[in-house]
């Protein structure tokens, strides 16, 4: 059994108050791969690189495990590059360049040793690519997670909605729940993306943390103050990562254990913003992972007993 | 022994994307003084008011066992009042009307009975009438609570230096511990802003909750997300008065009460946003706070065991 992460690998250059990137090595399914990868042992790709992307590149995914037999090679084709740069809030960034490359004709291709997937995340793309994938998979997964944003609700929203209904689990930000469901309120909000399909929904709040809705119930996840966030670029995957890659360790789909996912996704969303792009998703071990999950603990952590 | 709050009652006008109101009974004392009553039995305000406020408004206090003695009633004189228009997302809102009136020369009373104070809580004023009613203790109180905002930081900042060096816990939201502080990160802002005085520090994010930062530790509450939010004046100062009121309640001033205290000030909170002024403040039980205590703890609650 295993999971499967598609979404983009490919290169970014980031510029931040902080510093900035020539081409690093970015996208969505490489933070999510990576952040899986710490929680479960059987973590595979499906993406499309160019020949430009390399493959020690590659070797950074192989290093921790990760099945990159689903990455398409396109010869002679460009890695899908990413240019942006943060401005003093670190919450809002311009985008410099976005260069489709491979990425304008991604037919993903699902290998035979893929199918005994079990977790799918389908990572922010064209909500076509992403139900092209489902259909691909002999069996319907157990847990299919989907991430997307605001530039699909305004292009191709009827295709969101069809994915939607094949889902278990969607996260969005909460300008997005909004957009998508016309409701200000964020509980008016879920009530309306519940009725379209998935069970779960996770609205992602950046430094204020997540909501989980579902089963009825509402957690409020927080998230780790920090005094440096140096690039929060992939922060949003890494958690998605993070989190389904908890419940593939656990197995045991509900609510009690979709909040511990949360806390572990957003461990590591707060490792991730420490360095620029993948370099503290790179090294980190066990014992970092366990010593920031206790911080949320304390952080969250009350007692009322009357 | 006793817990004064000192602040504005006062007459507001509110107009939401749900209705509006004609002068209804508002005022940060008014709201604190509310909240605080639910938790203690011994709250007594400092305020001042025109004698058009009436004396079945006051009842309104007193029903609550409020001490309103340190009210100052000014013959011929006119309560402060402000009138604002709340946008759709509830979250901004412009002022259509500021009258001062009896409000611009309030200097604070301090009736002798209110010398037994032990917990005070300096509402949004100006820095000098908060310093005043301090210098009117004769006794320096076990706790002292100051709330302010952004215009007292642009118009009289040394004055709120002064009087910060005087207290032990301050309370502003996120925009203004920024201002404050000069630091965009929350916890280099906390760090320098507990070396102008206050030994603890809570930001208030509205929807998003609160971060408590004191004693080298971070606590975040969440807030309980609501499906109406009718009209959320005097949030603010409810959640500062359900905060001081647990407290002197509790009596002993530590992190882990400070917790507590910002749970119960959240949930009071909750209250107030969900009817418009003060109306679903004047009428809660026991129960119903008990039971939105026990919401919130669901809310926030994980269990992880490694």
């Amino acid at each position: 059994m295993s999971l499967v992460i598609v979404g983009t690998v490919a290169f970014d250059a980031i510029e931040t108050p902080f510093g900035k990137t020539d081409k690093i090595v970015g996208g969505a399914a490489t933070f999510a791969g990576l952040a899986a990868s710490y929680l479960y042992d059987n973590v595979k790709l499906v993406s499309v690189i160019g020949d430009d992307f390399g493959d020690d590149n590659l070797d950074i995914l192989r290093s921790k495990g990760i099945d990159v037999e689903g990455v398409e090679i396109v010869a002679g084709g460009k890695s899908f590059f990413w240019s942006g740069k943060y401005h003093n809030d670190m919450n809002s960034r311009d985008t410099l360049i976005t260069e489709l490359n491979v990425l304008a004709d991604f037919d993903p291709k699902v290998p035979a040793s893929y199918q005994d997937c079990e977790y799918i995340l389908l990572g922010n793309l064209t909500p076509q690519v992403q139900m092209d994938t489902l259909a691909r998979l002999d069996n319907k997964p157990k847990l299919v997670v989907l991430d997307t944003m605001n530039f699909w609700m305004d292009v191709a929203l009827e295709d969101l909605k069809a994915v939607l209904k094949k889902v278990d689990v969607l996260t969005i930000n909460d300008a997005e729940a909004r957009q998508l469901s016309g409701e200000y309120s964020l509980v008016k909000a879920a009530k309306v993306i519940l009725e379209m399909g998935p069970q779960y929904l996770i609205i992602k709040k950046g430094e204020h943390g997540a909501l989980l809705f579902g089963e009825g119930q509402i957690f409020s996840a927080p998230a780790l103050p920090l005094a440096d966030v140096f690039d929060p670029t992939g922060a949003g995957d890494t958690f998605a990562g993070g989190f389904i890659g908890y419940l593939a360790k656990v197995k045991t789909i509900n609510f009690t254990n979709m909040k511990n996912a949360i806390i572990y996704g957003s461990a590591l969303a707060s490792f991730c913003v420490e360095k620029f792009g993948t370099e503290q998703l790179q090294s980190l071990t066990a014992t970092d992972i366990q010593a920031r999950i206790k911080q949320f603990i304390a952080l969250s952590k009350f007692e009322i007993s009357e």
